[in-house]
């Protein structure tokens, strides 16, 4: 394992320490890290092996042209040594094997978060959409380059004026029945391709979203909307750029420098007829446009969904890194010492009230992410295998990577500040990596997805829901589906009002707390809520069904913040039963109470951000309420001898933590420091503290 | 001014927009800008017109080594024409003008904060130490060559094993009366002085603490605790270390690299007896010690409290740091677009109900940082210009900064971090500058005294005084003396139960919020928060007294949370008060109004903030509660149409502000598209969508 600090033995846990109540067990940490590996334990294990090689780690501090250059020889390195090739079909070097791919992927963020969003812009952007977007003559004619590397390319979706918003980009495909070509072009600025990796510098092709615009002998000119192209952009020898091709450098950002983002631009540029990737639109030579389906609204949106992908990714990139900060910081604070305690000694940080309720409710909370993920992960890889692939699971899918990908990216960048405030002047220094992984991450909740932007779809699927149910049941039922729905579906059958009612009754504080430990108790409170923000939202909107398209927007948007909050609060459940779910993975009884402390700590820690709602809206007495805050404060004490751990259970060898404030450095410091304010008191040799002299 | 966007005109605000109620009112810019240079606008004003010169401003991807010699570089130009000396004696060329002299250092913060911090350690830590530490003989001798830049030098206090407990440091500083020297000495690792500015490269000299130990002839060996020397530490030509001097470089950090931190020891290093900067205590020839404090509690305390300025000054520059990104996110928010509303129109972001939740609250909490700034700068300015110098309003003015500085210094990162999420992509390029100034902010919660710990020391004043008052009143006095204290004593004299009565009450939603709206409600709410809770920590902490000294600590630390808490609390309130004072301050009507609204949003969005302590603890009905809300999203619908004027008072110009996505080239973007597609219907040229085409 990968720290000095001694786990908690048996003899500990009989020395009757106040804090660790009498129900202490103990943790399998090898037993733990198994389930911590999920549906791919051995291609987790195998990716970690290959990132615990320095050729693939990040070196602080290079130039943007050093870093650059470093990932690009990284990801040929991957190409060749990685796995990487996993979702493709075999006949390209792959498995079809869709989770197995994004599960290795997620395993490059702690060599270096540039190496793993440059390898899922080649692989899980540009190669995918020609994969998932193109037909069986589009992949042989460009998927085995890109899988190569032969052919770096970006991905050119995104433009300067248009990000979240990719229906409304400007760039345009025409066709020209007389050369058989498309014309692609850029109509003004704001319609220049913007923020794409391999654009800068390395890509020398691109897959272009433009509008597909057509007109067959003597008709109208139609735009058929969003299509992707594969368009050459530089010399695959000198890397000058094409004719009518510009390109700008998007240049330093606030993190991931190692991958060369930047800017692209078309005049008039044309690409033979068959570089449209035309599995869900084609044009004819004449210029006819066909589409197997036949609704543009709905063919925008199938297209639009292979980029799930890169949200599930994210997801557990997120993980990921939550993770490796708290090892390092939980680490660190099991050796540091600061200011006596009541013995005189002084006190190892992690015994600190504060720090443990500034880490461990984020420790509770990268478990619930990380078996979310595990879920999320599964749900992907049973859509895109085919083996339940349907428009129903689609959706499910797509609303479910949209709620976790905002909740876990912002939870992440959230835990690595914490963290390295936590390590206080040390967290700062590049070395121990929390600031580099902070600043990586940052884009994380903005990029593939605004979060804001994602979790107001995740808000619209709610209301649809409900909405749908509305139409066909009565008032009773409705309440129920919506809880059903809100729950993520199958695993959902309780009793609710019944364990609400239980909650509401007041009773004394022990028996307070005991309730609030019943997974019924956390379930009901969490669905409720749920529940009740999206009826109410639902009941806020019933005016603009008859108001004009302007007072309609007005009343949506007075919605925006309460839409918002409730698809936070779905995310939270979501997560809240991924985590109660995964308990009934853990065989060893020990793990599985710590860990159950560990879900009760998540769930509470849950109530108590939104406290307010339910004293407002009368699903907590105020005495009840209270008790959440204490039991809290109990979970936590109970919860600090495990901390290391469940923070080694993540599995990480010094390899990938490569932060010297965890390597076991300050421990021998304080020994050191102890060992010679010993020798110094035994030899009688120590100065007389002056206030002693009086 | 520095935007393009329209600001409100008068014809605008008689439009009749539902969202702006009746009773809109305009802001004079010019006026509410004078009101925010606060007590020394031309000195501001000063050294906005010098940091507007692109040789002070930072350049975002330049190497470690370049951008330490550039900040070098800054500094001497700084020294020589940026009036940095006015806190030093006048012979000196200084003007002992100590509030003068933050006011300037704050205005660094927008040119490069590596500027501001480089020079806080040249000039606010490295020579104030010889200023305030030392006697006039150590200023003769040390304090010219210091302001001159002659000497670079290291602030050397903080050790690798000690940070904020600094009374733990380990390095000595032994007296031998035979050389009449001082021999200073590293005894251990964790004894390193670390994380100094100018202790990798630049600096020649050093102000080292360590313990003092002197025996005069025939006596023990007394450790009179930490005193402060002045140690060379290299070659003044060739910058070789000086023997028996280590040093190490703390390498990349996460932010702040143009100042080259490192670490520093010392092997029997000796300097001579009058190298110790003697204000507050000193070695006569032959080991005698003495002092002009006694107590050596009080003495240490003395020789830290020169150490405020530097909190200070971090509260001012937080807010210079806040004010910069919201001026940078709300001017792209009115000019950048996205997805088409109502009337098929793209809709500009900042009428966005989400986006309007996630920055306002935020504009109006810099406000009121701003302003408590101004109070903090006015009370540091009267206390170490010996106006007002007692051990009382010494010992507030530590709290206050206390207090400020954590609150400010997170306020900062958070809104920092919005911004950069609300402005996308464009936000995560360096060029926009919220990255780089996030990332040099970052230790700001950290460094000069931790946030944590900080808050720790406002809570134990708030319990001391409590306690005070305890012994010499009675039940119903307590009460009242704790508001007075909590609300930063002379201001506030407020009939509490009558207000708190009055929001109890029981009363229909539109004149709950207006009473929420007073200026007396949301005062009394948030002054019962602080009292209420300092009061329930005084009585958890009651059992401590009789309790042996571990049972004491265990209590004590079962309430470290709600100290964190209680002294969070009272930063809000301090900062609420400092607002409301500052309203008197405004003479234009309209804007004053404005300013009222903005006022009422930060004391709600604080009251909000914690509206599960005011449910629990009964101070707010569950339907007053609900109107907390609901009149948040009033107030910020109706500070929409303001919000150019809100930030443009922070009177940045562009030469500030250098972010590209904040010079109108968004405008400029949105414009050149929006006048193509006007084009192109004009022309009937434009392709037909394909579902109108059914």
């Amino acid at each position: 394992m990968t720290t000095t600090t001694p786990r908690l033995t048996p003899a500990d846990t009989e020395q009757g320490d106040p804090r660790l109540d009498a129900d202490v067990r103990r943790i399998d940490v090898q037993h733990l890290a198994r389930v911590l590996l999920g549906h791919y334990p051995e291609l987790r294990l195998g990716a970690r092996r290959l990132m615990a090689d320095e050729r693939f780690h990040q070196i602080p501090g290079l130039t943007l042209a050093e870093h650059r250059e470093r990932v690009l020889a990284q990801l040929r390195l991957l190409a060749a040594e990685g796995d990487v090739h996993r979702s493709f079909p075999v006949r390209f070097g792959g498995a079809e094997d869709h989770g197995g791919f994004l599960a290795r992927f997620e395993e490059l963020t702690h060599a270096d978060p540039s190496l793993q969003i440059k390898s899922g812009v080649q692989f899980g952007l540009f190669a995918s959409a020609i994969y998932h977007l193109g037909t069986e003559r589009n992949h042989e004619e460009f998927l085995r380059d890109a899988l190569t590397l032969a052919v770096p390319g970006a991905f050119a979706m995104t433009e300067t004026g248009h990000g979240s918003d990719v229906a409304s980009i400007a760039t345009t495909a025409t066709y020209d029945p007389e050369t058989q070509e498309f014309v692609v072009h850029t109509p003004f600025r704001a319609a220049r391709k913007d923020y794409l990796g391999n654009a800068a510098l390395h890509g020398t092709a691109a897959v272009v979203f433009a509008r597909l615009i057509t007109a067959p002998a003597g008709q109208p000119r139609v735009d058929h909307g969003v299509h992707a192209l594969y368009v050459p952009v530089r010399d695959p020898q000198t890397l000058e750029l094409l004719p009518g091709v510009g390109s700008e450098d998007d240049g330093l950002k606030g993190g991931l420098n190692g991958i060369d983002n930047g800017r692209l631009w078309f005049d008039h540029v044309r690409v033979p007829r068959t570089n449209l990737l035309s599995r869900y639109g084609d044009v004819a030579p004449d210029g006819t446009y066909s589409s197997p389906v036949a609704s543009p609204g709905r063919r925008f949106f199938t297209m639009l969904g292979t980029l799930v992908q890169g949200r599930v990714s994210l997801d557990g990139a997120a993980v990921t890194a939550s993770r490796l900060a708290l090892t390092i910081a939980i680490t660190y604070a099991n050796q540091r010492r600061q200011f006596a305690g009541g013995d005189g000694d002084e006190v190892v940080l992690m015994d600190y009230a504060e720090h443990q309720r500034r880490l461990l409710p984020l420790l509770a909370e990268t478990y619930a992410s990380g078996f979310a993920h595990e879920d999320l992960l599964a749900a992907f890889d049973d859509v895109f295998s085919g083996r339940n692939d349907t428009p129903d699971t689609r959706e499910d899918l797509e609303t479910l990577a949209a709620a976790l990908k905002p909740t876990s990216t912002w939870h992440a960048l959230r835990t690595l500040q914490t963290c390295r405030e936590a390590c206080g002047g040390a967290g700062f220094l590049a070395e121990n990596r929390l600031t580099g992984l902070r600043a990586d991450l940052d884009v994380y909740a903005t990029f593939e997805g605004d979060n804001t932007v994602l979790l107001q779809l995740v808000g619209k699927r709610l209301l649809t829901d409900y909405a749908k149910g509305f139409k066909h049941l009565d008032a009773v039922k409705v309440a129920r589906l919506v809880a059903e729905r809100a729950s993520d579906a199958a695993r959902f059958r309780t009793p609710l009002h019944r364990a609400l009612q239980t909650i509401s009754d007041v009773g004394d504080p022990r028996r307070s707390a005991g309730q609030l430990r019943e997974t019924e108790t956390q379930r009901a409170l969490l669905v409720d809520r749920v529940e009740t923000m999206v009826a109410e939202i639902a009941q806020a909107l019933r005016p603009a069904q008859k108001a004009d398209p302007a007072a309609a927007a007005a009343i949506f948007n007075s919605q925006q913040h309460a839409l918002v909050e409730a698809a936070r609060a779905h995310a939270e459940l979501v997560q809240w039963e991924s985590f109660t779910a995964a308990l009934a993975r853990v065989e060893d009884p020990g793990t599985q109470q710590v860990l159950t402390w560990v879900r009760d700590l998540f769930g509470l820690t849950v109530i108590e951000r939104h406290l307010a709602w339910y004293l407002v809206n009368g699903r907590l007495s105020a005495g009840r309420a209270r008790t959440v805050t204490s039991y809290i404060d109990r979970l936590v004490a109970r919860l600090r001898p495990h901390a290391q751990d469940l923070v080694d259970a993540f599995g990480f060898e010094q390899a990938h933590l490569r932060a010297p404030i965890a390597s076991g450095a300050e421990q021998a410091r304080q020994d050191e420091a102890r060992a010679y304010h010993r020798a110094q008191r035994a030899s009688g040799d120590a100065p007389i503290p002056e206030k002693h002299t009086r």
